[in-house]
Parts: C-alpha cells; sequence; structure tokens
C-alpha cells in the first residue's frame, strides 16, 4: 500500500435552506435552538427559525397540544414552504405534524426525536431517553416502538417531576434529576447513547454530558436538533425530496375538487 | 408574520476526513464510488477510497465473503484509522467490518445499507431494496428486520440472475432487469423509496430513477454511498464519535493481556 | 342438569348519551351514519351526530387532513363534552382526534377503526380491511400494526382508485370494485372478518356482505360505526370512563399556568 | 351550532341470551359472577350461569387443568348452545374452550381475559393483570403477547402465594396482597388500566379500585366479566356471529364421515 | 496440524425409552410413525407407539378436536408416564397435549411440529410447511409466529382441499398436490426448508424430496416424527427433564388439597 | 389397554463424526469440551476437537475477535470439512463462523449458542442466560432476538466483571458471581431454564445446577457444547444437511469464475 489512497474533496457550495419549525409558541426556544447551531453549521447552509403563532400553545405536553400545534404550524408554514429545501420540526415526539407537512412540501421532512434516534442508532448499542416532564414516557416509548428501534431501546427516564413542579423548582435542582435520569439510563439499564428529549436546551446536553462520561467515549448524548439539521443537509445535497407516491401523497387535489382551497 | 424570521448561516470549515472502506477487492469499484460523490460533496469534506487488499474476495456475495473480506479490511484500516474522522462500510449488507470496526476506531462507522435504510425511512412510507444478484435477497430481509424496519419494508426484488449469469449477460440485458424489479417494488408492491442494493454503479441509479418517476417524485432512489457520506459528515460535525462503554467496547485490552497485540 | 340454570335478567335503564364525531364537515355523512344505527340501537341509549364546523376539511385523506379536523373538532366538542357519557370517532384511521379527546374529556372515546378491528378479532381468525380510495392502504396497514393485530391481519384491499375518480364514477362501478377488494381479500387472502374502511355507507356493507358469503357464516363484515357505538355503550354500563394518570393525562393545568385558557 | 343536534333513540328491544360459562366446576364462582352482573346489565338482556359438570377441575390453574375444563364444558355446552345468542368463557386466560366453542356454536364466543384486555387498550396507554397465584405471571404474559398486546403491558403482578397458601390465608391477608400487586402496576410499573385475573370476586375488584384512585379516574380497573358481557351484547345487537370460513371452521363433516357423531 | 486432533468415541449405553403419543384415534398411523423410524432409531432406544384410546376424534383438524384429544390423551398416558423418559406428541400443531402433559411427567415433552421447526431453523434460512388440508394453514402459521419463528418463515401451502375431498380422492392425486404446494413454496416463495405438516406419512415425504430437489441439498424436507424422536433422545441423553418451577409447575398440590385425585 | 403397545428398539449404528470447532486457540477449552462429553455421548458418535490456529484470538469477546477467529477457522477447516458429517461451533454467540461455514461445508452446522436456546425453550416457559464477562451482555440480548426468542427470555445476567478482573480474581469468587447471576435469573427474573454462556466450564455448571435447585426439576441448566453435539447426531440419524438453495448457496463458483481459488 505504498501507493496513496485516491481520494476526493468536495466543491459543491450550492446553498440550503432549512426551515427549523417550534410548533410551540415560545421564540425564545426557537432562538435558543438556532444559537446551539452556530458552532456547527457548515458554510453555505442557513437555517431559519419558525416559532409558530397564536393559536399555538406555549408547551407541547400531550396529544392535544400536538394536534393543535400541528394545525397551527400548517396554515403558518405551507404559504412560506417553497423557500426552504427542508424541514425540521423541533419538538420531541412523532409530532402529527411531521407527516401532514410531508404532504404538502417538496423537501424532505423529518423531526428532532427520529433525527435522535437515528443517529444513536449508528453511534451505540442500546439507547434511552431523557426527558423533562414526567408524563411524556410513555408518549416516548410508544414513539420508539413505532420507529422499530424497542430491540435497541432501554426506555426513557425522567425526572418525574410534573409540569407545574418544573416551572417551580430551580434550574440547578432540575438539571440534577436531569442528570440523575441519564446515569440510570447508562449506569443501570446499559445505555451507550442518550437522546435528549427537549430542544434548546444546551445545559441539558452539558448536564448530561458530564454525567454519562462523554470525554471518554462512554456513551453519547445525542441533541435532535443538531443531528436533525445535518441529516437533512446531507439529504438535500443528495437532491433527495419527499417521496410523494405513497403514503404521503397529498390530498390538495381532493381539497380543491371539493372547493376547499384554503386549509 | 411581518418581522423577518431568525437565521444562521453555518461558517464551520472545520475539515473532515472519511474513509470509504470497499471490503472487496475489486479497486475499479472504489474509484466509481468516489466518482459518483464528485457531484454533492461539500467543501472541506474529503472522502478517501479504501480497496481492501489480499487475501480480500474480488466480491461479496454470502456470508463467507463477508467474513473474510471484514477480517482483511481490519488488518488493513486498523493501522491507518487515526487519520479519518468517520467509517463507510460500502457494501451493501450488515457487513460484519461494521460493528468489528466500531470497537476499534474512535469515529463513527456506518453501512450502506443502513445509510440507505434510515435515509428511506426519513423520505417515504415503504422501502423496497433492489439487489443485482438473486441470492442476495433472504440476506437483504433479515437485515431489514434486525435493523428494526420490517414493518415499513416491501421486501426485496431482485434481476434472479446467478452471479455467473450476471457477468454473462449484455449490461443493457442487465439493466433493463434491474429496471423491472424496481417496477415491481414501486407499481405492484407499494414502495415510495427504493434502496439499491449495490456501490458504485451510476447507472443502475439513473435507470431505477427512470422507471419509478423521480422526476415527479413519485418515489425517491436512495444511493447508500451518497446519503452515508452525508449522514457520517453530519455526525461527525456534531462531535460524535463511536459509543465505547457498550457493545462496542474494544476487546484490546483483554488481548493484550493475553500477550495478542496482533490482530 | 335437570335444575334449570341460574339466571338474572337485566333492568338497568339508566340513559346512556353517545357523541357520534365526525371529524369532517360533510353532515350527510354524519346523517347517514345515525341512520344506520335506528335498528340496532338499544333502548336508553342516544347517540347525538356532530358534524365538524369549519374550517375542517370536507373528507380525510391523508395526515394533512387529520391534523385540520382534529383540530377543528376539539375547539368544536370539548366545551359540550360534559353532556355526554362517551365518544365515537367516526373516521376510519387512528385518527389524531382520539387521543387528544382522551385527555379533555371523562367518558371513554374510540375510533370507529379500533372498533372494527377489535370486534373483528371476537369474530373471526383473520381480518382485512376494504377501503374505497387506492391511498390509504399504507396508513390502514401501519395502523394495524400499531394496535397490535398485525399477525392476525391480511392487510388492505382498494379499488385503487384516485379520490377524484371515486366521485366521477357511477356509484354502481365503485361498489363493484368494492366487492371485488373484499372478494380479494376473503378468497385470495384468507380473511374471514372484513373491517369496512369508511363510516355511513350502508350500500357498501351489503355489497360486501352478499360477495362474502355472510349469509352462511363464512365471513363478517364489521361496521365500526355500528360496534363503536356498541363497545361504548358497554364500557358506559360497566361505570369505565378514560384513566387519566397516564399518557391520557389532560395538560390543562400545565396550559392555564401558562395563561392558555383558550385552545 | 344554535340548531340542535341531530340524534336518534334507541329502540331495539330484542331479547339477548348470553352463555356465562365457568369451566370449572366451582358453582359458587358461577354465582357470584352473575350477582356481580345484576346492576349494571341492561333490559332484555339474560345471562346464564352454567357450572362445567364433572369431570372438570374445581379450579383452573395451569395447562392441564384447561384442557381438561375444555373438553367436559364442549360435552356439556354444545348439546344446549342453540338457546343462546352468545357465549362467555369466565376463566382469566386463553382458556382452550374459546376457540373450540367457536368451531361449534354460531353465535360470538369470548372469554374475559380479551374482554378485558380489548377494554384496557379503549381506555388507557398502559396495561397490567393484577392476578391471585404466583404460578399465573408467564401463562398471563404470553396470553398478552399472544393477543398483540405485548407493546401495551407493563406486565402481571401476582401475590406470590402459591395455591394452598392463598386458601390457608385469611381472606383478609390476601386482598391486602392484591392491593399491594396493583400498586406497583399503577405507580411503579406505570399502569393506567388493570385487567383482573379472576372471575367472580367483587372484593377484589373494590380493594383494587381504592389502592389506584379510580374515584379521581387516575386508572381503571377492569373486570373481564362485566365487560364481556357487554361486548358480546354490543356484537349480537349488530347481528354478529362467528366467521366459520377460515381458522373456525367445524370439523364435524368430517367426524360425521369417519363415523365420530359423538364428541 | 500435523498432530492428529483430539477426539472422543461414545460410549453411553444407558436404554432410552421414548413414548410416542398418536393424539388421535387411528392406530394405523402409530404404526406408520413407528416404521418410518425403524432406518434411523440408534440401539439403545426405543420407541413406544400410543393411540389415544375413546373418545378421541379419530383425525384431528381443529381446536375442539384438539381439546379432546388432548383430555383423552392426558387420562390414559398419565397413569403409564412413570416408564418413559421423554414424549414425542405426534400431531402437527401446538397441540394443547404438549403444555399439559409438561406439566405432569417428568421427562421432555415435545410435538412434532416445534421438532421440526427447530430443525429446520438449523439447516436453513427460510422454513415453509406444507399441509393436506386446506383449513390449517391459519391456525399453522398462528403456530409459527407464537413459536418466534415467523420471521424466518414463509407461510403455509395446501392442497387446498377440504377434509372430504381428501379422503375421497386417489392417493396419487392428493400426492401431486402436496407436491405442487412443496413446489411453491421453495421456487416461488423461497423456502429451503419444507416442514411436513402431517405424521407417518412416508409417501409425502418422498415426493416432497423428489420436487424440491433434495437429492442435490437444494432444499430438506424435515419430518418431525423422526426429528422429534432425535431431540429428544439428545435431551435424555443430556439428563434434561422438564423444568418445574415456571410455567409447568403441577397442579396437582391444588387438586389434590381440593380433593380431586381424578383427572 | 391389555395390548402391550407396539415398540422399536433402534439398530442404526452407522458412525457419525462431528468436528467441534472451538473459534479460539486456546487448546484447554477445546480438552475441556470433549471431557465435558464423555459420560453422555452414545456409542458410534466420534466428536473431534479442532482448536483454530493463530492468528485466531485465544479468546472471543466481542465483534472483532469474532470475525478474526471466523476466518481464522474458516480457512483451517474447509479443507478438512470433507470428513466430518457436522460442525458444532463452540462459542457461545451468533458467531460469523456458523453461517459463512454452512455455505461451504455439506452437513448441518450449529452453535452452542442456538442450541442452547432451542433446548432451553423444549424443557421450560422462560430461559436466560448466565455469562461470566459484563459486556456480552448486549450482544447475547440482540442474539436471543435475531434468534426469534425475545417474548420467551428474561435477559442475561453476568458477574459484571471486566475481562481482566475475570482472569485476577480467584476462581471461587468469579463462580461465586455466576451463581449469584444464575440465582438473580431465576428468583427474581422468572427463568426456569438457564443458557451456560460459555463452554467447556464443567464447574461453571456445577455451581448453576446447585443454585438453581436442578436436583428437583424446579430449573434446568443447559451446556450448549452437550445439547448441540446431541442436536447434530440426531439431524444427522435423519440424514440432514445443510440446505444449498437459499441463503446459504455457496459463493464458490462466483469466486472460482473471478479466478480466486483460494479463501
Amino acid at each position: 500500500m505504498s501507493d496513496p489512497l485516491p481520494s476526493i474533496t468536495g466543491t459543491s457550495t450550492t446553498p440550503i435552506s432549512i426551515l427549523l419549525i417550534n410548533p410551540n409558541g415560545t421564540s425564545s426556544m426557537t432562538s435558543a435552538c438556532l444559537r446551539s447551531l452556530e458552532s456547527t453549521l457548515p458554510p453555505h447552509c442557513t437555517v431559519t427559525g419558525f416559532t409558530t403563532p397564536h393559536p399555538t400553545p406555549s408547551a407541547i405536553e400531550g396529544h392535544l397540544d400536538g394536534v393543535l400545534s400541528a394545525a397551527a404550524a400548517l396554515r403558518a408554514v405551507i404559504p412560506i414552504a417553497h423557500s426552504y429545501d427542508a424541514f425540521l420540526v423541533a419538538c420531541f415526539s412523532a409530532h402529527p405534524l411531521i407527516n401532514a407537512l410531508r404532504e404538502e412540501v417538496r423537501g424532505p421532512v423529518i423531526g428532532i426525536m427520529e433525527a435522535a434516534l437515528y443517529a444513536s442508532r449508528m453511534l451505540g448499542g442500546r439507547l434511552g431517553v431523557v426527558a423533562t416532564g414526567g408524563r411524556s414516557k410513555v408518549m416516548h416509548e410508544d414513539a420508539i416502538r413505532m420507529y422499530g428501534f424497542e430491540g435497541y431501546s432501554v426506555g426513557c427516564e425522567t425526572t418525574n417531576l410534573g409540569v407545574l413542579e418544573l416551572e417551580r423548582l430551580p434550574r440547578e435542582k432540575v438539571l440534577g434529576l436531569v442528570g440523575e435520569a441519564a446515569r440510570r439510563l447508562v449506569y443501570e439499564k446499559g445505555a451507550d447513547c442518550i437522546a435528549l428529549g427537549c430542544a434548546g436546551m444546551t445545559e441539558m446536553k452539558v448536564k448530561c454530558e458530564e454525567v454519562v462520561e462523554v470525554e471518554s467515549a462512554r456513551a453519547q448524548v445525542v441533541d435532535g436538533v443538531g443531528v436533525g439539521v445535518q441529516l437533512l443537509i446531507g439529504l438535500v445535497r443528495e437532491g433527495h425530496v419527499t417521496a410523494k407516491g405513497g403514503v404521503y401523497r397529498s390530498s390538495k387535489d381532493g381539497r380543491e375538487a371539493r372547493g376547499q382551497e384554503w386549509l
């Protein structure tokens, strides 16, 4: 092997434009997501942050919040969707917006939960989800099964806090409980990849990375916002769009035939 | 929404270096893979092509070829692995090299089959695999189940040709049969994403794209080499390495304790 | 066994009030559902038909229609929900309204698809779904898997018609194709229970019953509207409500704490 | 929505006659089942209690008891089956009588375990089974998987008592251990629906309801006898019988052709 | 490797006694099973044929036949079980006798279906079942799933004949249809192992072996009677008995405590 | 039943020759395996022990060791394979040698893990694996799922020791921890069959048998070496070889066509 290995260095500078959709109405969360991308986003790639307007809920706890936020986001995003190459739904769940948007936009659409799950499968052998609020455990475990990864999951651990306690308790206390959840996933249940069950919470990632020894590569902590943007960039560079001949066929023709141009 | 949406444009120009490992010994295939990446590889990213040396088989048809090529590739790659940030195993299968390499190198390692499957899941609702040789059907369907995607797969369709016929028949004839397989997957079995069960065969991709109406976004044809490189770039940009505290813990300590520094 | 067997005859005449929610805006479909219940509804049980108001779509073909209709239905139903003991979502799918409504109302909530699936499991060994429009096949098969019945399903057969053709073609022609789909499910794929993938289409049920020899009990044709109402009556009579301590915990406390009393 | 909603009130008073079959020989259990139905059975519906005669076991602990009781019940029930519209097998298991009876009678046949599982799926997100005797745990978990509900189950908790201890210990002590099992299912394992793994034990239901806060709708405690009767009433009202063209085809023709009119 | 390899030749001549239980009452079938073992049974191993007495059915087509034959067999076998080291249930199904007998006898108990499935998994990559009567298809596929082999099965193919036709048609005609079923499994569906869905039918095995090219090792035809006896011999030689601390715990203590020494 | 039951005693003395392949290079382990077979191997059966030569690892901890040992074993075994009727791969894992060898040899090939799993399924209702080193847990659980037995497994318990500790600690201490692991599987997790996750460690089997009350048949401890040899003897006696028309088709024709007669 004295010959140098053949290699190729990229030159593709086609600009790529991604819309990060925060289905809830809290713009500070959208901003935090954008900030968290600053150090890793490559040149020629732009991520635009979209905060879903009224009447979306300001947080998404369950199915009702999911439906209302999806409807609000669809109505606001579809009119501007032609300006973007791909779409990231920044809610850690199998959010109903993901599949609905796939029917109506051209580019790829993914959610930060599936992004974190795919990345975890590529990086380790057992994944776990760490969540802030106690009520999401069942929803997350159902979604993991639906995505096909039940056999590779050790489940979800949470702070066991209700949503009101989460807001009342000092940040440091909550972070400590999050770290405890991550510790249980890795040291008791055998996870080597932790998916962060939230969006835009940089300090939560830092806390988990400390606890599970990311420094020594013992485990990985995966942030679906970061990897989600990167996966979309990759799909767009390869020329991919959402396939429209199957389950993501648009119902637009039908709606127009019935005189329902509005959404 | 009169305010402009907040956005961020990337500036991260850290060079990323990926080793594309062709586990078989056919260097023309390695070159074809590199060429296929030319138009989509972003700046600052270099892909180096590695053709596994003697005594690897010149094609990988089954389990024996998989094992022999994995052993040959491990011995040749590990000494140079420190120069690369990530590793793509360019054989369309759950090749044993993938997991073995994960134990020994720092960066992420994926195979082109899993890359194509993850991408297909992000782009459509039902995936299928089109393969050249008839014998791979069962192996591909077992691998799809192992990856967790049985519920989203319509299976594998092949040319039903034996390996010797594949080489004897005129290229045009083989391509026609490949197109037929893709057609069956999409129009009879309901796939909207086709994973190409090969590496470096650009004309096969073109043929399938024609047949399944990629132009109109009816279906997508996914090449694991292309999306595999992009997924690895994304994982590296996010700072990820292979998690070493679980199933991918290196056995190096044990081997050294037993006096087996060699592989 | 000369002693007569002990027996008990019911006397419970507590009135039961069920809201049948048609998530689309087509009131004629709601009326047809009510009419189809006339001959089988027991005394003391009232079913009220609710047609979801503007801006719901007038038909539900895919995910976007599902989300928009769920949001519209939630906003209109929740204010009147206290008047009803149970709720039937009359769209043949795992409609997002079902789980969202479970969070907000006291009584049981089911969809006509799950009702038809449970009934089919009780009555036979293999179930199939017959659907009018071609595009619903993948969604139905995903839902069957999600409900846990993949092992007992032979899949979904459709007319393979697009939504526009469905409306353009003469009724007789469409019914003929529906009958063909039912025939394939029973005589080629081995189903003994057919779930009707629609709501309020009495003639479709009659057609399928003819084709699959219901007369001789060879197979059963299950209408989710009819069995759905009956299952809800049964749950209510047993005193059951939706369990609120798990995945169906309401997010109302959180919303109020954040000042979002509106939906 | 100023117009009143359309509604329909039932008038169907066709009498419905259900045979509740206790496969074991303990008539006090049969009576207790009938008594437990008193307050919830609707008019025109009669439930007749059938205690399987000698040589059935007086309790059903395992597979042998299941087979012997099924054979005894089949021989005694088939001659009188024409007088009943539907059949409930009152043993909490996938009792072999259920499928065997489906082959020989016209009306629907269900078991109290499947009835409790279907009801639990309609009412909550995670189900658990509480059983008295320790040995049934594996059988119950196998049956849950066979019914397709493994993904929605947190498993079975028992008193861990042997059958002899169960009879020796004071009732209060056993009930306390049953309550402990229910508590573990809900508060440690996350169930929101508890299926009672027994028949006719009203005080066990009351105990569990107390423990798991049924009062506040936190969880539901499902009694398969009660919901089983209601589900059968619903199926009969909809005109359903067991489908006989598939796995429940009777073997009567074959037996008669071989000169085996007896059972 | 010039040294000869170490080896060991067996000397264990402990006699092993196996009871082959034909759950139906047709003694010619039992005899045929014994004859089929003649050429392959090793020394010191005795197989005794047991034909279940009245009132067992003379053929086992469905669930009712299964239950009645299991009850009859249990009553007749248990009193003589102490004379045998292991037990083979010679009905191709997940026959209820298998688990019931495991509770009451000391030695291992298996059925010929599971024996054929395990052997098929050891010998090939995809298994299929060939059955004579058309009605068994669903039962066989359910049993394959229950045993855990759904992912490795291509399903069941039958002659599609009813039980009466099977007896009326000339033997040659039936064998031809059996061969057709085997051919479909191997050449259309991709099986490489065929499990014979019957017991004691040597000519059916011969026919299938011809059709699927067993001569050239293309596929294997597995007879559960033959491999079942061999698997039991192996388990007994290794000193194994049925584990009695879990799901196969005998209910004898309970029955005796309740005064039910009889079965 | 006054007539004596018909029976048949075997006379088949065809010699059977099995190659036990230890994929690692530790010949003392091979010898221990042979010794462990002494008391149970039947006459006319010979087991030859094969220790894989340089450059195989002296122990197999993970994927890399698996691949390297498989390649070394293939090259050494294939030239002598014609002398043996069947092949046992004596590494407790889904070792890549198993499938690769199936492509190249005529006789049946199995691994000791699958042998132990099949035997456990025949003997009990819940299986568990006891392993010495802590790192194998995830690999074992993945393999159990791949073999189809996830629903019947309580998982794997280990000593939680690293490979270096395993060698440093006194034998008695390690055995004690192994016994603890077996105890947890049976008394806490409900296993009734324990598969030994090792080869040739007789004292480990003895320890586990003590702990889990094998004496009273409460549980069974299954040694894959012992049952593996017996299962192969059975398959060979029945005339079976590996099916070569499916996933185990040899790639020899292809290699020869490409001029690669060597491995």
